[in-house]
């Protein structure tokens, strides 16, 4: 029997985690909870939709929280003494309003925190959009840009980035510029622009790479690029986000424990700037973390051809219109395609490094 | 890197879980959603209620979710075909009309495994009450003796053993003919009561043991009775009755695969009549489950005293009343006793056998 030591690489943590819940598959909270608890780090839901299925089905039932609702939840916490948080993990929210709660739940941890710096961080996914469109309330777009004020580290896709910084990204350098206009008018230390296609924005980068950009900020404000490359898989996931955000709740925290003493008890873990880029707690936490997500898509994708191949030919067409069969089709595919996280958790737990962190200057 | 079957001992399960959901700390699903996942099962959640922090604290806050939510999600789940579960896991059900609710759901279940028998089982936790005391209204107790007649096993404690057999248990005989009186009554085919006191009635067994007894009916009507004795804890957790549930899935089912391919094809897993009480599935399992339940307790002791002493006198009294200061010092002991599973799940995983089931005959 391992100790429990041995047992849980990452330093105990407790986290507070914000965002939707679904019933069937992987996705906000039912993926990035079962992802930490399988690090080791204890983890307090707040779920932001209790929904049947992710969206990616096209057809969902459920409801909504309430922002009132989410306060009434961290209200309980607070008059029982529950709010020993070391860390807030916040994804989609379905309102303006619900992104504004969650953004006074985290001043709230971090006014509990005064005096003890580095002692609470809040790791902020500013779920807005993609690909060039919004799929949230317009209200919802100004109600992260107050929010974010507030974040140790933010985890926007490309789209988003655009969104936050007002720069149309259509090349590398606008990309580099963008978050540095991050860093700058947010006062955001940490950046993470999640699945970045570099060969799009003119870059010699292969196409079948996807490419993770990553930053902590100096003391002059500037940035610190990191990129990491990775293979792009040929399939539609849902809940990567989640994913990502949930391993990197663990694992930075675990490198910036293993730099010693000092930077976890420095404000916002923003490392000294003598580190160079790939040094960077941030760099060494993305390799870990995208190291187990590639191991887990590719058991997925070798899981989901077999599940398509013993599922096809099953759906009788009929008395079922074109446009009918193709709906049961799209949801035979997504089931298929569900992120395999339970029965590969040894992936997140013990991941084979297969990528390494690369300075990025434009 | 071990592979995906030997991380994962358990077959692969798919359980719909009905039960409670709270923020903070481990009962109902919140419980028993990383207990089955941490064995490899791919858990769909339907929460009954969302509360901050379990009872125990005497105060929370939060909603209920009502029936027809319940029903809602279910529908969400048909409407999509994502109801290839092996087993329903229910719990706590705050109204008669969701226990009515989560009754319709195995029943729909159960029609859509016809001509597969095996193929679908129902776990049932029929939360009533405890120690002479109901703490649902009353119109559930009537909801659930309809609901059980579909029931493949059920874990009453004493007092609900009480309320669905009818029969006042003040001796081992009582306890005897009361679960005979289940298996005939409801036509349940398994029946584990947990945690009884048999000291207490008139056993020569141990004050300081506790008893788990159970039973797979035969097919006469009679029962096959054993017991498992486990020392008892001096400590007041909660979520245990959860852990117990959400073990038993995977190991009954881990323990039904290991006799060979016709116990799983048969309905209900009822072995044979020539299979003796502690040759049964349902003790193989309740022996690991307890041994993986005992270690975790035991853990969870030794950092409630840890954390008892590093939280001692920092509840500053002044302005506070005797009483105020009582419940704070209620909440600081329950907070503490929360059950330690997270840093310990390779107690779930990889238990070491301590307990033995024995024939129990009266």
């Amino acid at each position: 029997m391992a100790s429990a030591q041995e047992e849980n690489p990452v330093p105990e943590t407790k986290v507070l985690a914000v965002a939707s819940h679904v019933s069937y598959g992987f996705v906000g909270n039912t993926m990035a909870t079962f992802v930490m608890q399988s690090l080791g780090c204890e983890v307090a839901g707040i779920n932001t939709v209790h929904y049947s299925n992710h969206t990616g089905y096209r057809q969902v039932k459920g409801t909504k929280t309430t922002a009132e609702e989410v306060r009434t939840l961290y209200d309980g916490l607070t008059q029982s003494y529950l709010t020993d948080f070391d860390v807030l993990l916040s994804g989609y929210a379905p309102t303006a309003a619900v992104v504004e709660a969650v953004g006074d739940i985290a001043q709230d941890l971090k006014r509990r925190a005064e005096g003890k710096p580095g002692s609470f961080f809040w790791i902020l996914d500013p779920v807005m959009g993609d690909l060039g469109r919004l799929y949230v309330a317009e209200d919802v777009v100004p109600a992260y840009k107050k929010a974010i004020h507030h974040a140790d580290l933010i985890l926007p896709n490309q789209f988003e980035t655009e969104i936050l910084s007002g720069i149309k990204i259509s090349n590398t350098t606008d990309l580099a510029n963008a978050i540095t206009s991050i860093h700058k008018t947010y006062g955001v230390p940490h950046i993470i622009v999640t699945s970045v296609q570099l060969s799009s924005l003119g870059s010699s980068t292969p196409s079948g790479l996807m490419t993770v950009i990553g930053s902590t900020v100096r003391s002059d404000g500037s940035p610190r690029l990191f990129r990491v490359d990775i293979p792009a898989l040929e399939c539609n996931f849902n809940g990567t986000g989640d994913m990502f955000a949930a391993l990197t709740v663990a694992r930075l925290r675990e490198a910036v424990y293993a730099t010693g003493p000092t930077l976890r008890n420095t404000k916002s873990w923003v490392s000294p700037d003598d580190v160079s880029p790939t040094e960077l707690p941030l760099a060494k936490s993305t390799e870990k973390v995208l190291s187990s997500m590639h191991a887990i898509l590719l058991k997925t994708m070798e899981a989901r051809e077999v599940e398509l191949a013993a599922t096809a030919n099953t759906i009788d067409p009929t008395g079922l219109t074109e446009e009918q069969f193709q709906v049961r089709e799209h949801l035979r595919r997504t089931k298929a395609a569900e992120v395999r996280v339970i029965r590969h958790a040894d992936y997140l737990r013990n991941p084979t490094s297969m990528f390494k962190a690369q300075a990025w200057a434009e």
